[in-house]
């Protein structure tokens, strides 16, 4: 493997998805196969993904999420002990399980695109986090062995529409909005470690650092929650782990701070790179 | 259009998923195309199903629901006024908006498929309701034009995992289990009338009536609820609507009453037909 393997997806010229490996310090993109390939067996591309396919220049390609269309993308709500201290549920204490939400992988994008603030929203929060990938098919599985079956990590910014989030009881409208999950490219596990070893994550607004957490701080751990998810449901190759995010977010400022047309937002995690999005107005929704 | 159009999906040798039309009193299926040929724009399928493509016993086919594996699976949780006074939401009154939930397509099946409980649950507890299919793109809709474009209706059987529903405040995790959403065939909209009219929609446990409710008793409207949808994601042809359960439900009951294997479970609704499936044990997860 090389020292810093990073997978993207992109758009072949038939809309279909193809995966690829960046190469020349992200400047260009080797093809290494199909999404359904890739994902029938993904440790062996991430072990060794030299390929003999063609090398793009990035520039000429469109850059999307590796995921299928099919996959779940599981998100931890209430992660770091600071964020719940901070939100509408602090006076609940810490759950006694990982709250667990659904993005529909329909709602994720790359780092560059630009997000929309819906027009019945005053703007869009940030929530810069880390993804852990699912390499193999996980039943009724233990801890350990379902932290093993992670093949990779990827930067995530889990961008929320809050009033939407917030209208019922159920967090879904709000975290499935156009465009709102930046997904980096994946990183093989083997490169990043045990996020116990406390990876920072960083969100800046503008430039001005607003989220500035480590994954050590997490309260329920990758293995603990994939093993917990899989006596309900069986996960697969593809499916996705977003971890929860640190104190930070803008909705629970005093005054309040939401994300609008103009402003960057940038998530960056350590030895996961920097996801880079500015924010549109909602026509930007209606015109794509 | 016929008087008894049935569109379901079919599992072709390379395990895609093709969409076909039931014929002969549901013993046959007509192809008519791919998944992404029919969503790409359903109506005029569903107008004249008529197709030259061969016509294969039902027997001799792996029936699936004809879902795109990237649609979104919304839910409504909180619709029938005397559901909302049963559950665990009692106290709260009618909720202002109707509570969305997601389901993953992943998690859903046909008739006739065996329902596991999970080793984790005491059993898994029914839901009968209709899904609305979306047929056109929405962004920003009103309300009529929302509901001008649902294609058609199903039957569903939005099965439950409690005790994974009930870990924390969000139920992705009890929603989202193995085999858990039982989807009928599409009835073309135009077949079905106004739900506001009243379907009737019963469930039965092993013969016995155990809810019987009418579509004219839901709250929130299938156009009301894809318009504000719409504000905040925008909805593609595929994208179901699942529009919540009447009263009656297990768990409510006293004593509790969940389904366990060897029960078999039936949800009819009129107009759109019967579901029937066996509980099944979580070893029949293991093997799958």
């Amino acid at each position: 493997m090389s020292a810093s393997t990073r997978i993207v997806g992109l758009r072949d010229t038939d809309g279909s998805v193809l995966v690829g490996a960046l190469t020349a310090g992200g400047r260009e993109v080797a093809v290494l196969a199909t999404l359904a390939e890739f994902w029938a067996d993904p440790a062996p591309w991430l072990a060794d993904p030299v390929t003999d396919q063609p090398v793009l220049p990035v520039g000429e390609v469109e850059l999307v999420p590796p995921v299928l269309p099919g996959a779940r993308v599981i998100c931890i709500g209430l992660n770091y002990l600071k964020h719940v201290a901070e939100g509408s549920y602090a006076g609940e204490g810490v759950p006694p399980h990982p709250t667990l939400f659904a993005r529909w992988p329909s709602s994720l994008t790359v780092s560059g695109t630009g997000i929309p603030v819906p027009s019945n929203e005053d703007g869009v929060d940030w929530e810069g986090e880390v993804v852990a990938w699912v390499g193999e098919t996980l039943v009724d599985a233990a801890p350990e062995r379902a932290l093993a079956a992670v093949v990779g990590y990827s930067a995530f910014n889990d961008v929320t529409a809050r009033r939407a989030q917030k209208l019922t009881s159920q967090w879904t409208l709000g975290k499935n909005a156009d465009r709102s999950g930046v997904l980096g490219p994946l990183v093989p596990a083997a490169e990043v470690g045990d996020l116990r070893d406390g990876l920072t994550v960083e969100t800046r607004v503008n430039g001005t650092v607003v989220q500035q957490g480590s994954t050590d701080e997490m309260v329920y751990t990758v293995g603990d929650t994939l093993a917990l998810i899989s006596h309900t449901l069986t996960l697969h190759p593809g499916d996705l782990l977003a971890t929860g995010t640190p104190a930070g977010v803008g909705y629970s400022r005093t005054p309040p701070w939401l994300l609008r047309p103009g402003d960057v937002v940038e998530v960056e995690v350590e030895r996961l790179g920097t996801l880079r999005n500015p924010i549109v107005s909602n026509s930007d929704r209606r015109s794509t």
